[in-house]
């Protein structure tokens, strides 16, 4: 609640921790302190704190009181209570967690006027509605360092998520530092690995944020890695290398040995002593069991056993892992695939393929977890993720969710989700602009209240998000220009910037269809690393263009002018950086596509102003232009060359369009009456000839 | 010799080293290539090359001969031949270092033309000019993490610098682990210290790149850190605390007392053995030994050991220390202070408080090490480390200098130089932006010979190398956008791009002169913190005055005046972001002073270019604003207030001036002898009143 009133803040802000829990919230009292003093620049007197000194002020104005120290663990209280008047603050909560995620609150509370900076006065009583909010980072596909985790261990606190999802082993490479198996790091990491002390650096450094740190060791497939050190375990007798690109791949831990039991028995038990979470993350997807058809003895021995197909012995697999884990206190999780009958009751399954999951699985009985729609490393817009509810009322859910009728209790069992960073196409330098801003409004989505989903309000808040993380060493912003500054070879950048702000990378998977266009040492420093979803430019101007049409007015027609102005002439800016930079050649077609885009628009525009429809002939002529367009993007996302307009397309095209259409709608009705019919056709078509496009997971 | 023809880059770019004398270079190599690759956006076919994994190409274009595994000590040879045709390209070298030198050099060559990619024929045989080119970075004023020493390291093997001065202990913190004493880094750093196995990594991790490490413990004074772990070896019985503001603080190990060696004997041990460097400094500055005079146990021994001062006591202190330090097989190295006589011969002496201790170190037989002049920390510009030669030619030597007739044996003595980036005012987040690139011009005086020292030309070439840093992670450039956002909360940062690029913080010692504004904790995110030395548009706007003042011309008329138009208004935008950033109120009165020097210049422009002399009215009314401009800045460096004009200088102003006196040159001739006599007067005074304005070190 909104009250009268301000607290002013001043160089004598001072803060005090009236019970001492933990040096966690000591801590975190410190970074708090410090990181409003970096945006005030008020020059705070409270010095360092910490238990050993807490420098107990005088006169404090922020109270922080808490009962007790909080667990790291599922389901832990996080709520909190936030009352700021004129002339304090007090900040109380069950633990410490809360009093963490509290302090978060207070500092986006930050506001300004012409006396200067102040927290509006106000009473906040805060809690999650799902206590499972996490974000997987894969640092298989690409290894991570220590100080990209940290710095994104640093931003999930900023917007209360409580998860890190550690993706650890994968086709790709093994991470960690095993001294009862140390092939796995010697062998299977290109000497990119975490070494026990830095896994119980990090460990410790999420729980002083109140985040969760869940390991995967992606089992029985996924697991080249894994066989590239040990052969013995696989489930053909072959020397595996290790893969290089995306993918799914065939390399199989053989279910069929106790050998393979006792090294993961032993493996795990190394492990899961480096990680104090309750659960452990077993993977178990995309496993399509082609070495266990391939290999005689494993056939002989579900046949044997009475195993009918790789599902059931994925389950024989899983229930045989399940011992070790159980032994070791553990619990387990897993994708969705490893939903079959016989699962213990108590694993968590993670749906990735579809929501439908997350409501079958509890329908049976189990808790799980969303991913689904959280792919956040397929570059949909931020909107995408936000609208997508784990638990939306029964009324907005898909028809095949519906036949799932959840009773209360069940829907409990939906513990939350996780934004899922897939990490093919990313490096340490591009990744945080893969994440962020973006899962910020996945964080909120899992936070607030279902009845928090106004869109637009949304991006007006997720762009003051975006410039604060920086304030924690994130570089999803910083990192743009430094990919333009390389690209133009010390030529001039804007026209760049201008062209990035209106590009986006293809998505879902067609910047590499089939998984071999890029390898993990390609150069991700290209204009594709630049772009990135939620294009600002082009979105503004297709929200822009959708509030011209529907409303015509004078400030939209002179924005949209502008901005097309700006397009239509870039390119020439682009040749002439292009002149000193022989690797924008592969873009110059893109951008000359993004100045005949926009002269379209322009002209669509004037006859739009003045409200003279235009003919016949310039709607045919342009509309064909516009769709040859959009078919050289779509033919060039299915096709074999990295260069191509280097994987990105432009984002104002359709638009473009509805500008044109509005230049004369009869013609538009009749185009799209068209449209649809051979739109009909061309899915009829696709339907018959469909073929498996996999994703790599 | 640049030769004819151009090797020509394609995606089947490919490398072979032909004999494997470690993983170092293979390691190396693979840097390169990415790198290489991540500039032309090629997609080299060659994967990930390693020892275990050579990859030798059928057809390589760069063959790297070395003939042995060099050696990360001083002296090693680092010299390498590169002969590039526009058929292939070849590096060779004794040892593998020199080829990491070599390979720098290749990929500075990297040139584009219409048709793409090319290396220039060239033969270059290339050897460093002096053995020891270092950078001392002090991590016990701000701690900096251990990602920030690497890409740190990164970008000095990029500039072939070769040793990392690593001043690791000082009033404000202890640094490292230590198992032998833990209460060092247990009590005195904050929590912020290197473990050992970090060091180790670090030490590892430098010499990949051909980098020495050197540690720096300073004793006996700067101690307070270790005094505040362990007050027993203090020169006097109180409880120390760890500093939190910059300057000279007294406390100092005892000297007298066998346990302080025994201490020290055990630390060393331990310390040491961390660092395989042959050498170790020791520190040994600015010990004014007040301890030690305050304490009668301490006088009667120096009575009863015939000790006359407190030189002696520290020489005393160090040839007892020397005793730890030659039993571990190490040499021993200290500021220049610690040469007094006594001292033993194989101790190097390194030069900060002027060039002239060097040569009076190298007469005395002393091997010795520039840093004076290399301060990088005081924000001077590019060009003064440049011109600062350690052994320039003779007749170039001050007069002071010059009567230490060195001979030729003694020259050699003089070892090189070293950057020193102290860390008062510094955090990890600006840090970068401190060295780089200035340190790449001190590296190219310690690299090349004496004659390359064309100023321009090494600003032209200083641009490429800033921007070509980045690919290293290094943040010198990108950090300042992010301090602006934040700034400008929310609002646009264009005027204050414009500001910064204009103006520079206070140089020397006057940001902070006496230590106490600025602590440990203070916000370094400010305007300051995003100003640094050589402000671009400024010294562009002073070489440009320069030159048309010289020879009035069209093109530099009508960029100086754009840039004063660009200026004079630039207050306007800057108004507008303040209304919504209370903190920019600070910057207010700068903003107005660059708007007001700036119309004053193009007044004075318009005269100059109407060829109309100004009125002698004119001329005093405007020549009397700067002046008080000038003198408010000076009376502001002096001042007790952090906030104004957040200690930063708009760096215009005289080159305004020297625009007003061309448009009356009469008049500037009065005005000048006039100043001329105040300028006397004032040295006069100043000299007579002089107090000791100590810098902290």
């Amino acid at each position: 609640d909104l009250k009268q009133g301000k607290f002013r803040i001043t160089g004598d802000f001072t803060l005090n921790i009236s019970s001492g829990p933990d040096e966690r919230l000591y801590k975190a009292a410190d970074r708090f302190l410090r990181r409003l003093d970096g945006r005030t620049g008020l020059f705070f007197k409270q010095g360092i704190i910490s238990q050993a000194n807490p420098q107990p002020a005088d006169d404090p104005k922020l109270f922080i009181i808490t009962k007790k120290k909080g667990k790291i663990e599922l389901n832990e209280d996080e709520s909190y209570r936030v009352l700021i008047s004129p002339e304090k603050i007090t900040l109380e909560s069950e633990n410490d967690i809360g009093a963490l995620r509290g302090m978060e609150t207070i500092i986006q509370l930050l506001s300004a006027d012409d006396q200067g900076y102040y927290f509006p006065a106000v009473e906040i009583n805060d809690k999650p509605r799902f206590p499972w909010r996490g974000l997987m980072l894969d640092v298989a596909r690409h290894y991570l360092p220590m100080d990209v985790l940290k710095r994104n261990l640093d931003a999930m606190a900023a917007v209360k998520m409580n998860v890190l999802h550690f993706h650890l082993s994968d086709d790709q490479g093994w991470r960690v530092e095993s001294n009862a198996y140390p092939k796995l790091h010697q062998l299977a990491s290109d000497g990119l690995y975490y070494t026990q002390s830095e896994i119980k650096e990090l460990v410790n450094y999420a729980a002083d944020r109140g985040i969760r740190v869940m390991p995967e060791f992606d089992l029985p497939g996924h697991a080249t890695a894994i066989l590239v050190a040990y052969p013995e375990f696989g489930s053909m007798p072959e020397s595996y290398t290790l893969v290089r690109n995306a993918g799914i791949f065939d390399a199989t831990l053989d279910p069929t040995k106790g050998k393979t039991y006792q090294f993961l028995d032993k493996l795990f038990t190394e492990m899961l002593s480096l990680f104090p979470d309750e659960y452990i993350h077993i993977g178990g997807d995309e496993n399509k069991g082609k070495h266990w058809k391939a290999n005689p003895q494993i056939q002989a021995f579900m046949k044997k056993n009475n195993i009918k197909n790789a599902f059931e012995l994925q389950t024989y697999f899983n229930n045989n892992l399940l011992k070790t884990i159980n032994k070791l206190n553990k619990k387990m999780m897993g994708w969705e695939e490893i939903l079959q009958p016989g699962l213990s009751k108590n694993t968590i399954i993670h749906s990735w393929l579809g929501r439908e999951s997350l409501y079958r699985a509890a329908s049976q009985g189990y808790q799980t977890v969303l991913s689904h729609g959280y792919y956040i490393d397929l570059l949909y817009p931020a909107s995408d993720h936000y609208t997508n509810d784990p638990l939306p009322d029964s009324s907005e859910r898909l028809e095949k969710e519906k036949k799932y009728k959840l009773t209360p209790e069940q829907e409990k069992l939906i513990l939350g989700g996780e934004a899922t960073m897939w990490s093919e196409l990313v490096t340490p330098f591009t990744v945080d602009s893969r994440i962020w801003p973006r899962t910020a409004a996945i964080a909120e989505r899992l936070w607030s209240p279902s009845s928090v989903k106004d869109v637009d309000d949304m991006y007006r808040r997720l762009e003051i998000v975006s410039v604060r993380l920086e304030e924690l060493g994130l570089c999803h912003i910083k990192n743009r220009d430094v990919i333009l500054r390389n690209l133009a070879n010390g030529g001039d950048i804007s026209a760049l910037k201008i062209l990035v702000e209106v590009i986006e990378p293809y998505k879902e998977y067609t910047r590499d269809p089939r998984g071999y266009l890029y390898k993990t040492y390609s150069p991700y420093t290209l204009m594709a690393d630049a772009a990135s979803a939620d294009a600002s430019s082009a979105r503004i101007f297709r929200n822009r263009v959708f509030s011209y049409l529907q409303n015509p007015n004078e400030n939209d027609f002179a924005a949209l002018n502008s901005a097309l102005f700006k397009w239509r002439d870039n390119h020439d800016g682009f040749l002439v950086t292009m002149k000193v930079s022989p690797v924008l050649k592969n873009m110059e077609g893109l951008s000359k596509k993004l100045s005949v885009i926009s002269s379209i628009g322009l002209e669509a525009l004037d006859f739009i102003g003045k409200k003279s429809a235009a003919s016949q002939i310039w709607y045919d002529k342009n509309s064909e232009v516009i769709k040859s367009i959009k078919d050289d993007t779509e033919a060039k996302k299915n096709s074999n060359k990295i260069f191509e307009d280097e994987r990105t397309e432009i984002m104002i095209v359709d638009a473009v369009q509805d500008l044109v259409d509005a230049a004369n709608p009869e013609a538009a009705k009749k185009r799209r009456e068209k449209e649809k019919i051979e739109k009909e056709l061309v899915e009829k078509n696709r339907e018959e000839n469909k073929n498996e496009a996999d994703g790599g997971h």
